[in-house]
């Protein structure tokens, strides 16, 4: 175990479970972030709390912050209907969250900051995922001079990392490690649909059922479950 | 009146009043946006919704974003003291609350991308402003940088424009446009601390008293209410 501490910012689903287990391996004291930000499928953060006792986490943050109060995306607004035709090339789909992700890190600099953790880590991944703007290596990159310059810390140049190891990771390699790091895939949730059951068509089950089937194990596609 | 929409992030304080008037007088259709952090002065929430009627803001969100869930402030956490013997030069005081900037700006991007507003404007100022990294011009320009990049239409390189009129002038200066503008002085909460009156003493108070007197209006300082 190493003495660092990093912040993991956990949706609940197969990415970012992922990434907290690739903090846990490097041996790092890892803290969950969790957000209720008014999402329809809030049934993730039961997954999000499932995650943290499996995978053994330090400590878990549920912060409410409620994205909702403005909608502006159909993963908020219940008036606007959830894609189910697949994934369209070079446009962002219904499914963004206006600011989301910038939002999300901002909380966890708070947070590492306040426990002095050194990184944080993130499933964010651009190659399969949907075109959102917000999960591209150079938005990432803004963001860690952002930290660098808006942390206590960072005035002597060096704020909490950004980590994000799924960047450039196919959908198929982050099943893979997520195998290898005995990841509880039956305990994530990536559906963006609230129901018991994930729907098995929007873009989210879409990208993961295809990529449980090219990894070997239909058995974990949400079909299956 | 124009025909642009402005996000103000209002504290309830002096600062961000000022900025939101400005706003509202070169034409705007000017939206205000609150935090309930955990501040131990939630009495400037109160401010904020009596300067949002005053002022005759388009609308009003106020967002619950419990930054005091991990302290590391003294503005955030009851154990600690909130100093009132002065500003030290060069040193961030403990009111500094980790990332908080960072979240409000972020939250406020997120509104901005919904409504489809084209600047943000915020009352953070870097002379008198206690030395906190997060009010500072290089700062600001990291973030609009990642406002460029984050959002969605920033993807053609114009996402909302932070908008920082205050950042460079003196206290004083706020003070004497404060007073031009008519915005409502006394409906203003700037004092860190959470009792009926403002206490005088703390860093917010003596900054703002200091002004207030500068400007010719001892009237309106903490002592006079």
């Amino acid at each position: 175990m190493t003495d660092s501490t990093v912040i993991a910012l956990l949706s609940g689903g197969l990415d970012s479970a992922t990434a907290a287990a690739l903090a846990l391996e490097a041996g790092h004291r890892v803290i969950g972030l969790s957000f209720d930000y008014g999402q329809r499928h809030r049934r993730e953060l039961e997954a999000a709390a499932a995650l943290v006792t499996t995978l053994g986490l330090a400590e878990h943050h549920t912060i409410e912050v409620n994205l909702a109060s403005w909608g502006g995306s159909s993963l908020t607004d219940a008036q606007q209907t959830i894609p189910t035709e697949g994934v369209e090339e070079g446009v962002i789909p219904s499914t963004y969250v206006p600011g989301r992700n910038t939002v999300f890190i901002s909380i966890g600099l708070s947070l590492a900051e306040a426990r002095g953790a050194d990184r944080i880590v993130l499933g964010v991944n651009a190659v399969d995922y949907s075109g959102y703007p917000d999960c591209r290596p150079d938005y990432l990159a803004a963001f860690q001079t952002l930290a660098n310059l808006s942390s206590k810390v960072g005035r002597e140049g060096h704020g909490p990392q950004l980590w994000a190891p799924l960047v450039t990771w196919s959908k198929q390699r982050i099943v893979e490690e997520a195998l290898r790091l005995n990841v509880p895939i039956e305990q994530t949730w990536s559906c963006y649909t609230g129901g018991e059951q994930p729907c098995g068509v929007c873009d989210s089950c879409r990208i993961r059922d295809q990529a449980l089937r090219a990894a070997g194990r239909p058995d974990l596609c949400s079909s299956g479950r």
